[in-house]
């Protein structure tokens, strides 16, 4: 098993009309408002203290830690968006700016290499006792992310350096006797440490990642004996039993063959697992990673690429139980889920994994984030009734509003290094081979001993079924370029210099061979509207239809059909109309079709139950990509709709 | 406002081939076991700890209390319902348990009149200093209840005295400058002090009852601000922030127009404002009932007579927010709409109340209990897919199976006492005049001063529209007879003697006038099987049906109709067959129907989303009665069904 590796971010201008709209709020809105939040300056929000602990942790300042238990990953978060944001928008101020940041993290860290607030102010003695809810190893995971893509992009070291102190540590912590079988409660560290590996060479890290997965779940089981210790603290004061599925240490992890427990710790692990298979080249550990894929994309996956379909504990539940207007859907979860999928795409080269990447990135991803970056969802629902949404019940998880920031939020920072990093997600590269992923403009190059080779891609994408590629190379040796085809795609047409071929397709990728001096491909497919029908063993899907183009889900907002959404019924013998309106939203294609709903007189009679059925009348219908839900008035939204 | 009286029970025999099968069960199964599981004798049960808790509060034995901070009312419960059995089945060695209890009642009495085991052996310098949490309000007002029905059946004025006397001290204490502002968290003690205020004649209780009302929800929120003295105690280490809406306290009581909160405190309180509204002649409190009353039946009530469509907090959530799934419907939150909707008709006279006490009776009451009184749901859901009812899920609080008894249960005994009680639902009097509610066999009897009248009620009811009324009296002064006329009546034909007549009619009441030495009224209606829609603004039943014969609600079972429920859809144009069957669950009318599901192959594909839509197929469908639902194999079950 060999992985596709991704591409160097700093050769990659992303400049595309879809994907710019997003991208810029990260330099412009949300890098900015964030260094305000970490420094607790932004008005009416809940402060952050992040920065001030590090400086009361670095005895810079007196004071006491404030925040919760992981507050330094938003530090992390951060550093590593500006990292990625530096790549394609060079900002000295904004560097200088996190180097001052990064050093304050140097000078909090203690002499044998331990960097984090809450326990080095509070409880010092404490270290590495509550690893369930302690999140040192997740603390840790996020930093260790940030300093390596702040080295790839910046080429300074410092950061580095202090991270790679730390991981010293931690291997050397996690070896002793005492943590030899103790595995973290919230899954990161292994991600931070194997590219850490990948970055130094140095394979402990990655044998301390893979320790990690393989202590997990097996008996005596750590984390639920871990609170014996009379040294354990109770963080949480959470009245409710430790599960082990939730921390998905229920089983081991190679014998795991559903996804459970909260959706985010479980695809951080499943993408450290995919990474360790490729790099230990370890089948058996790989084929768990393709049943726990399997089972998110076959059974518990939302339309949207949403997953964790229970409020509580923000978990997995079980297959076929996606409730639309209850479930989940944490923004970061799905992030999740598209770095799981990369993996397995980087690792079998197959495009499947590609279209559930897209999935979740191009629907739950975005919607989590308001068109002008100042508000953000957490809980991606796709069915929303604002009445219903009520604080102190069982809906009060999901907001009929995206939210402000909180003072420990981590949607948020994570959209943010995710759109900052785009481009890791369009394109791999491999010994001199290209793979196209996705159709998003922009200019990228790869440097070869022998020559660079430069790809500029051209598309109106997701709107329209049409990518130029233009890529030209000074170099004499021939190399691959791998186009992945969507599973969306129909009537797939490429040309190579305006002649029609008929490419060699592998598992959903169209290869391409030459010396590309000066090449254009030009591919078009139709993606038009269709609806889409859920399994029926999907009971809250039963009778319904989703309407989906290319890799967009649509939705109905109240705004544009009206309340009472759940009594409109969509004509599926209708055809389905696509208009592009470039007004609405920034600009963006609409789906019309017809149906008919209950005529709104006809709730009006007092009785709440009778043996009057409802009138019908006709209706026209408006669909917009759920993306892009609750940019205006609020109000109802549906994905599925009746049929 | 003149309140019609409930009938005296230990005249009352029913004796009805429908109620039977409910009714033996309290005497022959749940009073016995309630009696060994206070005791802490039943193998595999949480102890309860009640009776012991009593004997260490009586200095009877050492040791502490243990169990909930209201478990004293289990066995106020049991004392209840234990009164009322006594009225149609005497049982000497069972009255001598009950008078044992008293005793013991008597001995953990405190020289004050106090009685409470758990601040009593807890926290004695902590009485009444939590209101909110504490319950012991709540507590005495079950004990009350339990004194008056043992006083009232047995004669027996030990318990009443007792508990008088605590009265006199809830009257001295809530009276002082400390508490005047002071109401109780769980609404009772107002119900409890009615009573005995009714029945000692003494209107000191029903003032302080009055006040309770009369206080709650005024500024200075006693509720919200009580924690603030330093006496108080954390009793639920609760992280929550206390809702003045969960206890009712967020407004005035009779400022109030929407049903919020916990169901079962809000319809407590709901009853103790109708019969206060009738003993003072409020006619502003009797106003703010109406609007309640009306908001739930209106918009707040499932069609199965459940309340409380949140798990979380066990709440009231918002006008036709009514999931089937997920709502909470607690047993014992119907039993209070019942005795609330009671009260609105011996107010009122009206028989639209009776209507509303019935739907909760037959439907959510009864399915609370299993057919061999040996198991019991808390949660009675309209719609259940066993494999999504999770713990450690937001779908935990919906139980597939009724479970057993628990160390502290409120729903058991709370059904127990109900359908002991039976009587005072079935008839009303007042001034020898007479209201029959309920169609229940059996034999009941009236005496006055100048006579006696007897009334022997014969039915197949619910499953035939026919009744016989024999009636005979030996007194000369003539009186009414009022039948109730219920709701989903058809063709109603009335025989007095064999003759037909047209008797007045008024708010549904069938009025007859006479004095009735030996009159047969023989009363056929038709009330056929039918389809129910609910107000299009209910989104949980849109495109949906239910079908309702009488007061009976029915249901889908998966063990008759396959699993896949929601892939149903109903035929409503096809005629609904009814068929008695005398094997089925001891004897039911069951409804056949016809209808089309999704074939069951369509679902064996792997995809989760297709372009294909599921293929369909006819299919035979048959609805049981709600309440009989889960008495054979668990499985899915479904209420409203899609057409």
């Amino acid at each position: 098993m060999e992985k596709l590796e991704l591409f160097p971010l700093k050769n990659t201008r992303l400049d595309d009309p879809f994907w710019n709209k997003y991208t810029h709020l990260v330099t412009k809105q949300i890098i900015p408002y964030q260094w305000e939040a970490l420094n607790d300056r932004v008005s009416g929000a809940e402060p952050s203290h992040c920065i001030s602990n590090f400086e009361v942790a670095a005895d810079l300042k007196k004071g006491t830690f404030e925040g919760a238990v992981f507050q330094d990953t938003d530090v992390a978060k951060w550093l590593e968006a500006v990292a990625y944001s530096l790549s394609y928008e060079p900002d000295s101020a904004l560097e200088e700016n996190a180097d001052e940041v990064i050093d304050l993290i140097g000078k909090a860290q203690q002499p044998d290499g331990y960097i984090n607030t809450y326990f080095t102010i509070l409880a010092p003695e404490h270290r590495w006792k509550n690893l369930r809810e302690g999140h040192e190893l997740y603390t840790a995971g996020h930093l260790l992310e940030a300093a390596v893509a702040y080295y790839k992009i910046t080429g300074k070291d410092k950061f580095l350096n202090i991270m790679r102190k730390f991981a010293d540590l931690i291997c050397e912590v996690f070896h002793t006797k005492e943590y030899e079988r103790a595995v973290p409660g919230h899954q990161e560290i292994e991600i931070g440490l194997i590219k850490l590996s990948e970055v130094t060479g140095d394979r402990k890290y990655m044998d301390m990642a893979k320790d990690f997965i393989d202590r997990r779940g097996t008996e005596p089981n750590y984390l639920v004996t871990e609170h014996m210790n009379p040294l354990w603290i109770d963080i949480f004061k959470d009245r409710n039993p430790f599960l082990p599925e939730y921390s998905q240490c229920h089983k081991p992890v190679r014998k795991q063959d559903t996804a459970e427990g909260h959706s985010v710790r479980a695809t951080y692990m499943y993408c450290a697992m995919a990474d360790l298979a490729a790099a230990y080249d370890d089948k058996e550990l790989f084929a768990a990673c393709e049943r726990l894929w399997n089972n998110i994309v076959e059974k518990r996956m939302y339309i949207t690429g949403g997953i964790g379909s229970s409020g509580a504990y923000e978990r997995f539940t079980t297959d076929y139980d996606l409730p639309n207007d209850s479930g989940y859907c944490e923004t970061c979860a799905s992030i999740g889920l598209a770095l799981f999928s990369r993996r397995m795409a980087q690792i079998t080269r197959n495009g499947k994994y590609i279209d559930t990447m897209e999935r979740a990135l191009y629907n739950t991803v975005l919607a989590g984030i308001a068109m002008d970056g100042k508000s953000f969802f957490y809980v991606n629902p796709l069915e929303v009734w604002p009445g219903n949404c009520l604080d102190h019940t069982s809906m009060e998880h999901v907001k009929p509003v995206r939210q402000k920031w909180f003072g420990v939020a981590c949607c948020p920072p994570n959209i943010a290094r995710t759109l900052a990093s785009l481009g890791e997600y369009v394109y791999f590269q491999k010994d001199g081979n290209l793979w196209i992923n996705m159709f998003v403009s922009g200019q990228t190059s790869l440097s070869f001993e022998d020559g660079t080779m430069t790809i500029v891609q051209d598309t109106r994408f997701p709107f329209e079924g049409k990518v130029n590629l233009h890529i030209t190379a000074d170099r004499s040796s021939s190399s691959s370029i791998a186009l992945h085809i969507p599973g969306y795609a129909r009537n797939y047409k490429i040309t190579v210099d305006s002649k029609d071929i008929q490419p060699e397709i592998e598992d959903g990728y169209a290869y391409f061979e030459g010396c590309f001096s000066d090449t254009e491909i030009t591919v078009t497919f139709d993606m038009p509207a269709h609806f889409t029908y859920a399994n029926p063993n999907v009971r809250a899907d039963a009778g319904k239809v989703a309407i989906e183009k290319g890799p967009l889900v649509y939705c109905l907002e109240e705004i544009d059909n009206g309340r009472r959404l759940a009594n409109i019924y969509i004509d599926t013998n209708a055809p389905l109309q696509e208009q592009y309106d470039d007004h609405l939203l920034g600009g963006t294609c609409t789906i019309l079709a017809k149906g008919r709903r209950t005529s709104e007189g006809s709730g009006n009679d007092q009785s709440l139950y009778s043996g009057k059925p409802p009138s019908f009348e006709d209706t026209d219908l408006m669909f917009i990509p759920y993306c892009y839900w609750n940019n205006r008035t609020p109000g109802e939204m549906s994905v599925w709709v009746k049929y």
